[in-house]
């Protein structure tokens, strides 16, 4: 196995290449997807991906394409939420936002071509090489369903038609569920799709990702409220200002910690359904829960 | 063959189909998308991929997946060019555009599930039962490839970048041929990968595609000065307002009416690589260069 260090120096370097090279007339759109995407980023979707394809016994560079796919499109979707008709946050990852750096228009195109690239990508004659057209076409499906109208693009919808209205409990996960979880389960079973997993593997994976997606998004609640600006990369207590129903406010701090464990203890649970060494998803599920950033 | 207007009903129907079915959470998104979608376009991509199918031997219907989709790109590039950061355009077909009854986020949001929605029709499990999986990974490769960064989306980002500059022919060929003529591109050359032609066939539709693009834009740019705002369904004189460089103003009317003429021709010409009865798609170029709207 590979160590996650490995994984994530091979995945900044495939995200890299997979940007058009060379001066092109609309070389603004490209600086501008590069500016998002290699921003330094955890990299936690694509090494999912990876993780889960060299889990189910096939070499994680067949995975590579997949993996980056998500997380363009994770990275899109920053794009456009941090635009001023949607959240308005000029900074992201302690750097300006895009739009901040190249204007709203160059923004919004540069995260509507950073989704065609991701599905360009994952169905290229380069990634057909390592991957069968059956797999491909799932596994990018899977990706276009959960990151579409029912998914991540809901989930987004429902928190904004939420705010300011004290959503209660039920409303905050689907919200979640979709905005968070979702593009994690893309990842996650994208990797056991084209590591040729059965059904009940790759409901396995989903079922990790739920509950490490759902613990995110509440780590990033509680982060919201007792994290330093300088920590996160971006101001806190943004939530609190846009009169937003989090885990936090809605469950208060020691119930929502106590959420997490049980959530990531539920996580480390589904892994059990596979038979390799599941260290470094362990290891994964317990990093995202003890972050700070 | 089926007549050009049953085929319109046809994708007409499937468009409407292919969107949420029910009532869901994120209501609002799935009505701001039907909106856009369903707005009584020409349909003349999607067309286009039904009659390059046909005439290819294979039954239309297998490409209707491909077809809708490439409308669902053509329509999701339509919100976000009105936003107010990109064209600010309020009326769109002699209706309100999508941000001025949706608000902007949803616009945006609306145009990022519309592309997410188009991949996941051509890679759905309906759509791999009539069309094997490497023809549907090569169509939609196909899409994603003329839709994106060095595709549609840089044709806009040219388009942007030069406005007000009095950008030469040259650059306005360039942008044309992304922005315009690279959507064409995919809709007929999908529908011959869907109907499994050889590459000369497919070389000869993109030809087709490229002559009819090019063609159609010249078109619109002489509409913007010789139509009214009752048959253009938006305002008359914009490219003069924005200031932009457009074929009528570097070349003159009589030379683009001439060009357009030519291009026609040309397009027509490309058919002759087909055996089959290719009336329908020369009277398609013929009407192209005939409309008033």
């Amino acid at each position: 196995m590979q160590n996650t260090k490995d994984y994530q120096n091979m995945i900044e370097s495939a995200l890299k290449n997979y940007l058009p090279q060379g001066e092109f007339t609309e070389q603004t759109l490209i600086d501008s997807m590069e500016y998002s995407l290699m921003c330094g980023g955890k990299r936690i979707r694509p090494l999912l991906t990876l993780l889960f394809c060299e889990l189910c016994g096939v070499d994680a560079k067949c995975a590579l394409p997949y993996a980056c796919a998500v997380e363009m499109i994770h990275t899109y979707s920053l794009i456009h939420d941090d635009l001023p008709c949607m959240d308005d946050d000029d900074y992201r990852r302690g750097k300006l936002s895009n739009h901040k750096v190249y204007g709203e228009d160059i923004a919004t195109l540069s995260g509507d071509a950073m989704q065609s690239l991701a599905f360009e990508i994952m169905l290229s004659e380069k990634a057909l090489k390592n991957v069968s057209a059956d797999k491909a076409v799932r596994a990018a499906h899977t990706l276009s369903k959960y990151c579409g109208v029912l998914g991540m693009v809901g989930g987004q919808v429902i928190d904004i038609e939420n705010e300011g209205k004290n959503a209660d409990i039920n409303i905050l996960q689907e919200m979640d569920e979709k905005k968070t979880a979702a593009l994690i389960k893309a990842a996650c079973e994208m990797g056991c799709i084209i590591g040729g997993a059965s059904d009940e593997k790759i409901k396995a994976a989903s079922d990790y990702a739920h509950s490490i997606g759902i613990a995110f998004q509440i780590v990033d609640d509680i982060l919201d409220v007792t994290s330093t600006s300088e920590d996160l990369g971006k101001p806190v207590g943004s939530d609190n200002d846009n009169d937003k129903s989090t885990y936090v406010s809605l469950l208060g701090i020691d119930k929502c910690k106590e959420l997490v464990d049980t959530l990531t203890n539920k996580a480390i649970e589904s892994l059990s359904y596979f038979e390799s060494d599941t260290t470094a998803l362990k290891d994964l599920a317990l990093s995202l829960k003890n972050r700070n950033n």
